[in-house]
């Protein structure tokens, strides 16, 4: 109870916060994101300390290697979060810009123009840049943002969140602009995304559990984000000379992150060839394949896949392969089992690439190259928010515009109805 | 359990249909609409006896008024329905627009494109003509839908939905593209609300009640609509040959609608003047006003309106009034209480007019005119869903672009990452 009452009253402050930042300029949030990098620079020392005292309470618990290595800051890290706001604010400015205007025939003037959202909700886990990189993006759309990192790196957003505030109050940003929830009970979350009308939009950032919990229990809107169980299908007419490294590397060179590929499906009349050549390149690189029947005929060594697999984030060096009667059966396999996030087809058949494209269900569907490429960066978009799984408001990477929404401002001379 | 199998069941069927309508063109999406039209035209004696039925139902269980009047059907209603479908047909393909496109300095091709969300989920109350224009809007948009109408109007939403499923089919629309969900137990609502990835989007439209059930219950993400306590600012540099008509009308023209005025706000400097002159013309048009104390001072006839009065929907011949300091107080107000969604001011004042729309958040802002006219057709967009109270996705009414999401198509020759 006390809890509830302790994040409301933060969400409270956000929410009076959101009212002035909706009125101050660009020059005012730009100022502050170059400020809060400064400040991020100067207190390099006090940051990598504090973050030495959660990677210490870390590894006393036990805490897996990957995880850590996720909470870890280095000076190079801190540069980046550093740049990452001098960055951001040379973004243009996704607010006041209008996307469309009429004249009715009664005189009626309307102009639909881009607005903030009012508060944002970032729900995330171990990486301490996101505390940064959320402050930073929701100042520079005019956001207030109420921010609830993983309890291992407590300590470390904290002093960030401190740094951060300060820095962007002597820039004249509201004092509770940015908000962190500091208690670290998993009730929080839920307590959170229960602030119906004082938070805006709540985006999870983190593991399926974490936003399946969030889903579950929120009734603020919710953007899901990041869980990818990415699929490429190689057609009998794919050229092998783009199938076999842009497969291989979809699967090694970042398996942990969500645009990965998971899943390969082949079409049959070209698996005796394919199959044996990428099995053997991504096992000479570690990864292990797990495949239905047809490729167990063709490569006995393959583990079994089950069920399960073609429903598995691996985020690892784990390979899902299936042997395909064609682009209709990919297609149908995909809808059944992708997350929305990334598809591929490898194909120099326009017509199968077109009908792939037309009817996978994905945010990103890709002809001739790798899910991997799924990302606000590599789409030019700048600094990214996360990747949306969900068909509402904002689909794929997304970028500053994602954290806007839109108001209709009309202007009449005395018009009634 | 078995009411749950059996709407997973229609679902599971709606999304199988969603898929096969995302590679439908437009002509046959057009056609369907047309002959769903003349099916309606054409049944018109068997959809009249079957609302009989239905009212019939409702009278003896002493339903009220204006709910009977919600349900029932006259040939004027059934025309207008069927118009409604003609006019749908002829609104431009809200599917396969490109709105974004980029060439990366890898080579890769990107482009954004409309596309149908999948399956929606329409949930709503007494009005059989939802179930006509859910149905017809989501066909036009590439969407397959899952309705779920009123215990009320069950018999009249079946005949209807009969009779437009025989016209899609025969127009080739695949046979679970409208699936009507005729379990009236209220807990089809949340078990229909839970279907996440087979349904995409629930937009919920009626009361408060409804709308809160949905947004409590729902893990598919819910498009709120229509509550509406819509405010009118007089301000003090009004010009009252503006301000009398709108303010009159905004309250009497239609008071049961969303975009009716709920509550008046009058600057202090001429509430002496204006209150009094409203006053009068409310009262002679049967209107119940309620003021606080300061509004009272000056009138001393009218009721007191309580901390629960400001944030009503009255739906009926009854308005709040508040004195208020300035804009400023006017806008703190409105944040307060409205519920995103219309809300206007009078002024000559530009300064003041400015501040209003950029700090009221509404997703409908007026100078000088209406509240009234937030609307579909009065903005221009033809056939409405529903008015968007919330911020993700859509605001304000929503048209056909409000059924639809996007997609990233991205092709390339082999880049990897």
């Amino acid at each position: 109870m006390l809890l509830k009452k302790e994040i409301e009253k933060q969400a409270e402050n956000a929410k009076a916060a959101s009212r002035k930042m909706a009125g101050l300029s660009i020059e005012v949030r730009n100022s502050a994101l170059l400020k809060m990098s400064e400040a991020l620079e100067k207190n390099l020392d006090e940051i990598l300390s504090t973050n030495a005292e959660d990677l210490k309470a870390a590894e006393e618990k036990g805490t897996r290697r990957n995880f850590i290595d996720r909470l870890k800051l280095t000076p190079k890290r801190v540069a980046d979060m550093a740049e990452g706001l001098r960055q951001a604010a040379k973004l243009p400015d996704p607010i006041g810009h209008e996307d469309f205007h009429v004249t009715r025939p009664n005189g009626l003037k309307i102009r639909r123009v881009r607005v903030p959202f009012g508060v944002v909700g970032i729900i995330y886990e171990a990486r301490p840049n996101v505390t940064v990189d959320a402050a930073g993006l929701c100042i520079k759309s005019g956001n207030a943002c109420v921010l609830r990192g993983g309890s291992e790196a407590i300590r470390t957003n904290q002093k960030l969140v401190e740094i951060l505030k300060a820095a962007a109050i002597e820039a004249k940003i509201p004092e509770h602009a940015i908000e962190f929830i500091a208690i670290t009970d998993r009730d929080a979350v839920i307590a959170m995304c229960r602030l119906r009308k004082l938070i805006d939009v709540i985006i999870p950032r983190g593991g399926a559990g974490l936003i399946q919990r969030v889903v579950e229990h929120s009734t603020v809107p919710v953007i899901e984000t990041g869980t990818g169980v990415c699929h490429i299908y190689v057609d009998k007419a794919a050229n092998f000379e783009i199938a076999l490294p842009v497969v291989l590397t979809a699967k090694i060179s970042r398996p942990s992150v969500c645009n990965a590929m998971e899943t390969l499906l082949i079409h049959k009349d070209i698996a005796e060839d394919f199959l044996p050549k990428i099995s053997k390149m991504l096992k000479e690189n570690k990864v292990e394949l797990r495949g239905d029947e047809l490729s167990r005929k063709i490569c006995p060594d393959l583990k079994v896949a089950t069920e399960e697999d073609w429903a598995t984030e691996y985020n690892d060096l784990i390979l899902s392969v299936k042997i395909v009667s064609g682009v209709d059966e990919a297609i149908e396999h995909i809808n059944k089992y992708n997350t929305l996030h990334s598809d591929a087809i490898i194909t120099d058949d326009e017509e199968a690439a077109k009908k792939f494209q037309t009817l996978v269900d994905a945010s990103a569907v890709y002809v001739n190259t790798s899910t991997r490429f799924t990302d606000g960066f590599e789409f030019g978009f700048g600094a990214e928010i996360g990747i949306s799984t969900q068909k509402l408001h904002a689909r794929g990477p997304m970028g500053l515009e994602a954290l806007t929404t839109t108001k209709y401002l009309i202007e009449g001379n005395g018009q009634t109805r």
